[in-house]
């Protein structure tokens, strides 16, 4: 059956890791459509894996398997996991990779993987990508229950993701991930500014550099009227983002993941 | 239906950007087969992005949806535009990426893609590859007319690339592009240089090394003739091309894109 | 036919090579279902590609057609080769390359790649992969037999790998790879420590530092017995790898491809 397999992984762009993942998947179900998210997750940074896949999987069709691996825990008690919600399944360590998942979507079951019958024959300790999650998403693709797979869990494991502090003079959040263009996406959502913006204009404080009001595009950063380029503006994923104009924010405001940004009603001088 | 959609854009190998692309393609068709051609252009560098497309492009078959994004005005009035030439279509932002499609190609309509009915219903200032070209895309691939999401153009935007000067005495330039293995590729072609190779032997001028004469193939490097192994030769797409045997000519010579290339008939001490 | 053709490369991920070499196959059988192994091999690095495709093409399901192209002598004297196994074939340049494939499988036949037919109209001096191979595997994938393709060959070249010393005091190995967590992989098979493993304890010795016994997991690594958290352990290959919990042990014991490792048989103070 040609069910969609994406893969999120830290296993980088070189070594054979990523490629006996796809021959094990491909020797199961010859016609799994197999899709790369990303295989450049920073080495064992399960919060920065669960961000990448929570920002690409909601686009896949319904009845997609996801299948995430940033696992540093491999070969110890944490569980290997199978969650089922209203539109897809998602496969890989029971250690938050699946915290966005588990939060914000209709979850129907988690399953703990511990039915050998659809691991490979032998399990290593330090490859579960290959030996147990490669194949279980091969199997699942074939039409086999995930009930069949393992056992039904009552908890699993989710982050704890830092919260945005609103109150009605300042709006404290943090830097979540820097993408490749150096533009710092933050835990502030759209809706968490509506009440603010309705009162006035806001200025962005994050490091030394106070940001005056949002823009729309990235390139109103050329316009002039502010420093160095840096804007605020809301991304595509619906988060206050801040970028600036051709340059790497991250870099040109020496921001890092985890930087304070506080935002504030502008002080009218009337 | 099994149309292949190809991507070029600089969104890296980390962020969710490319998986989301791909998620969206996959929900409207997912029988869309897509190839990925470079996640890797510097970033916001069209004319690198549009170098890469254009010798990668000509060898797909006929039909094949290419779907470029290296879009540093995304949000402004740069237009989001579909080519259709003889043999493919081609998809992305109106800044110059499509430049060697429109001049090599036998273009048979421009388009503005301004028929929203084909994007997400949500489109962000920020992510067009997401919310309009691979929407665009995947619909294409499902035989939706071209004239059916937008309006004709009559003219889109072209680079000016380096042209070559060709004078009896001197053919004179540019690197156009450094490859991953460092090889210097100009915008010379074999045929600018056919009459003056009739004439004798030839010279070519980089920074500071003469390169005495064509060499067929790489390995030429390593006979020792030539001083650290820089050689010249006609790459394999027909270009004028500097390399170094199991070296990195770019960084052996200190070149980068832009550097002049001369070629002179050697003077003969007879 | 839909077969499935994989690519290892060393063209990197930014260049129009990749791409170029995808739109040939899928010219010429677009059901051909391509699978990237890598394109991150160190460039020109024949050893290491050949470590890299060893240890993802056993996964592929049979029939799979597997590209490998690491080529420091294209162009030269060096034969172009079709390699069919039991199991798989193998299609990139006579140099090595497919040293554990011709060592350690089936192999039913080796042929030289000289029947023009099978490749594009042109082919340059400096890109195979594009113009001999591509094509090559992708009318094998239509059915094509080999022995149409070109001369049976009576040998092949392959790498002499580096061998390990075993004898009742001491094993002598090395570091044959690293990973990009910084695991190192040595040329030491599990079945190479059995007999000293059943004697009594083992020490490893690798640069300045001992490490005592085996573990079963990375995690292993955190239990605070161990100096540096480097541990060694049979790895998910069957080989001994060495490795520093949530660390990377080459950069943590600064050990490069080619170090030595030796098992000893601890000394009994009793």
């Amino acid at each position: 059956m040609s069910t969609i397999i994406t893969l999120t992984t830290d296993f980088g762009n070189k070594d054979p890791w990523v490629g006996a993942v796809k021959g094990v998947i491909l020797s199961i179900n010859p016609e799994a459509i197999i899709v790369d998210i990303s295989h450049g997750i920073s080495q064992q940074q399960v919060v920065e894996g669960s961000f990448v896949l929570s920002h690409a999987y909601p686009y896949f069709p319904k009845g997609t398997i996801h299948v995430a691996v940033v696992d540093p825990g491999v070969g110890t008690e944490r569980r290997p996991v199978l969650i089922e919600t209203e539109r897809y399944f998602f496969i890989g360590p029971d250690n938050g990779l699946f915290t966005q998942v588990l939060t914000g979507e209709n979850v129907k079951q988690v399953i703990e993987l511990d039915n050998s019958d659809y691991f490979l024959p032998d399990v290593s300790m330090t490859f579960h990508g290959r030996d147990i999650f490669a194949p279980t998403a091969a199997h699942l693709s074939l039409g086999v229950a995930p009930s069949q797979m393992g056992t039904m869990m009552e908890e699993s494991i989710t982050l704890e993701l830092p919260c945005v502090e609103i109150s009605p003079d300042i709006i404290r959040g943090e830097v979540l991930y820097i993408d490749s263009f150096g533009n710092l996406i933050t835990n502030i959502k759209e809706t968490d500014l509506s009440e603010m913006l309705a009162c006035g204009d806001i200025d962005i404080d994050v490091r030394w550099r106070t940001i005056h009001g949002l823009v729309e595009s990235y390139t109103e950063g050329s316009h002039g009227e502010r420093t160095d380029g840096a804007v605020a503006l809301i991304g595509s994923s619906g988060f206050l983002e801040i970028a600036a104009f051709k340059d790497n924010a991250a870099v040109a405001l020496g921001v890092s993941v985890g930087e304070r940004v506080d935002i504030r009603l502008r002080l009218k001088l009337s």
